[in-house]
C-alpha cells in the first residue's frame, strides 16, 4: 500500500502522543486503509511497552480487574491503552451506557485511552487489527497495552498470544471452570485471577488449579503459574495482580534465551505472514472474479493452470517467493 | 518448482499414454515433488474430457454404480479414470481384499485407470491432489475422470466442485436423506441417483427430493435436478444415469454463456490461487521457524513488522502483488 502524505502526518502526529491521531489511525486500520507493515519505518523502533492479555467466561469481572489494573498503573504516572473485543464488555458497549460509564473510573484521565474494536471493512480478522493497534499505541508512547477479549474461541486465542503476559479471570463456578479448560485457556495463562473471592467454592478453585499449573519443570527456571484471589469491588489482591505481572515481565527479560519468548515472537511473525499474505490472495480473487480473466475463463481449451500462470505474471510476480 | 529432465521425460511418456508414468506423476504429486502450475505448458491444451462426481453417504452404492458407468463409457470405447478418495469404499482398499477385486469388474482393463489418493507429504490437502491428478488424466487421454467421495465435509464438497457434472448417490432410508441435506450435497447435485429402488421408501424418497429440487426458474433454460431410479445389482437404470449425464453435458455447453460454466471456472481458479499460494506460505513460515530469522527475532526492539518487510525482501520479492 502507498503510503500518502496524510498518512505521513498522521503518523507523525500520533508519534508526538496526538490522540485523536491514534484514534484515527485505528478506525483507518479497521476500515482496511492504514498498512502497517508499510509504515513500519516511519513508526521507528517500537517504545519499551508491556502487552497485558486479559481474557476469562462473560461475567468473571475481567472489566473491573483491568480497572484496578489501570489505577495502579497510573500511580506510576505511565500511559495506558485498553483495547477491547470482547462484545459483552462495558468498553466494547455491550453494557447499557450508565453502566459503560459507571465502570470507567478512568474515563476522564487523559492518560488513559480506551477503545474498543471491529473489523468493519478490514481483512484479516480482528487479531490482526489488536496487533496492528498495539503497534501504533507502543509508537504514540502508551507504556501499558491491556488486550481484553472474552474466552472463547480460536481468535481470542490469537489475541491472547499477542500478549507478553496472560492473565486468565475466573470465577468460582465450576462450570466457568469446564469451559475455561475446554477453550484452551489453562495452556496460554501466565498467571490466574480468581475474582470474587469471597464466593463458595474460591478455595476448591484455587486448589484445582494448582493440581492442574503445577509443573513437573518446577525448580529449573520455568515459571510457576501463581493463582491469585481478588475482589473486584474493593480491589483487595488487584495491587498484587499488577506486581505479579511486573515480576513476569522480569522473568521474561531473564529467561529472553530460554525459549518462551521466541516462541512468541515466532508465533506473532508466523501469524503476521499468514494474515498479510492472506489478506493478499483474497484481493487477487477478488480480482479474477470481477470479470478480468473472463475471457480465459470462458474458454474450456484454457487450463485453470495456465491463467493462475498468467495471473501470477499480470501481478508482476517474477521474484523467488513462488518459483 | 523447478521442471527437472526426468519429470519432463516424464510428461513426455504420461501424454503417449503410458499407464506407469501416470500411475508415477500421481504419486509425485502425493508426495508434494509435482508441481502442475510448473509443468503445465508441458502438458498442452487439454483434450476434450468429461469430469464426473459421485458423492453420496457410505453404503450408497457409489461404488456399484461408478462400475455400471465405466462399462457404459467402455461401450462407447472411452478411456475411464477413476480417483476415490472416500476411505470406506472399495476403490480406496477400505474394504477387504475380496470384495476388492469383486467389485472392479474392471480391473484387468488396460483403459481403465483406478487410482485411490492420499496426500502424504503434499500440501495444499486431498482436493489439490485430485484436481492435479484429474488434468494429468486428461493430458493422458482419458475421455472420463470419475471422482468418487464420501459426502461428509467440505474437503469432500471441495472436491465435487472440481467435477462438471455430479451425482448424488442416496439409498431410501431416511437418516441418510437428512445427513445428506445437512452436508450440502442437494445444492451441489446436478442428478440425483436413488440407488437400491427396490427397497421400501423409493418412491417416497423420490418424491421428496422433487420438492426439494423444483426450481421456479424451470422452463427458462435452468438445469432441472433429474432424479433416477437404478439398482446397482443387475445395473437396470445405470445406462439412463450415464445418459443423463451426458445429456447435462450438452446443457453445459448450450448455456456457457449463462452463468453455471464460469461460475465453476471462477471457483476452480479460486481454489487453485488459494491452494498454491497457502502451500507458499507454509514454506515461508517453515523457514522462518528454521531459525532463519533468530537474531531479529530474539531481539525485542526490532518489530515483527520489520522482520516481515525484511522475509519479504529475503525472498527477492519486489512485484507488484504484494506492494
Amino acid at each position: 500500500m502507498e503510503v500518502t502524505s496524510p498518512i505521513r502526518d498522521l503518523i507523525e502526529r500520533l508519534k508526538q502522543g496526538d490522540v485523536s491521531a491514534l484514534a484515527r489511525s485505528i478506525t483507518l486500520l479497521e476500515e482496511g486503509s492504514l498498512d502497517i507493515p508499510s509504515v513500519d519505518t516511519l513508526l521507528g523502533a517500537a517504545n519499551p511497552s508491556l502487552t497485558i492479555g486479559v481474557t476469562g467466561p462473560p461475567g468473571a469481572g475481567k472489566s473491573s480487574l483491568i480497572d484496578w489494573l489501570i489505577k495502579h498503573m497510573r500511580d506510576e504516572g505511565a500511559m495506558v491503552g485498553v483495547l477491547a473485543t470482547d462484545p459483552s464488555s462495558p468498553f466494547t458497549g455491550g453494557a447499557i451506557l450508565g453502566d459503560r460509564i459507571r465502570m470507567q473510573h478512568h474515563f476522564l484521565d487523559e492518560k488513559v485511552f480506551i477503545r474498543s474494536l471491529g473489523s468493519r471493512g478490514a481483512q484479516g480478522g480482528i487479531s490482526r487489527i489488536t496487533r496492528d493497534a498495539a503497534h501504533l499505541m507502543r509508537a504514540a508512547g502508551y507504556r501499558y497495552i491491556i488486550l481484553e477479549t472474552v474466552g472463547v474461541g480460536q481468535t481470542e486465542l490469537d489475541i491472547m498470544n499477542l500478549a507478553d503476559t496472560v492473565l486468565v479471570v475466573l470465577v468460582p463456578e465450576s462450570g466457568d471452570f469446564m469451559q475455561a479448560m475446554k477453550a484452551g485457556l489453562m495452556e496460554i495463562a501466565d498467571i490466574f485471577v480468581v475474582n470474587k473471592a469471597d464466593r463458595d467454592g474460591a478455595k476448591q478453585m484455587v486448589n484445582a488449579l494448582k493440581f492442574l499449573t503445577e509443573s513437573p519443570e518446577s525448580g529449573t527456571g520455568a515459571w510457576q503459574v501463581p493463582i491469585l484471589l481478588t475482589n473486584g469491588l474493593d480491589g483487595s489482591g488487584t495491587k498484587d495482580a499488577f506486581e505479579t505481572v511486573r515480576r513476569h515481565t522480569v522473568f521474561l527479560e531473564h529467561h529472553r534465551q530460554t525459549g518462551q519468548f521466541l516462541r512468541k515472537r515466532q508465533h506473532g511473525l508466523k501469524q503476521l505472514i499468514v494474515e498479510q499474505l492472506s489478506v493478499k490472495i483474497e484481493d487477487l480473487i477478488n480480482e479474477v472474479l470481477a470479470d478480468r480473466y473472463r475471457a480465459e475463463l470462458m474458454d474450456p481449451s484454457v487450463s485453470l493452470y495456465s491463467i493462475f500462470n498468467r495471473v501470477m505474471q499480470d501481478k508482476g510476480f517474477t521474484g523467488k517467493l513462488f518459483g
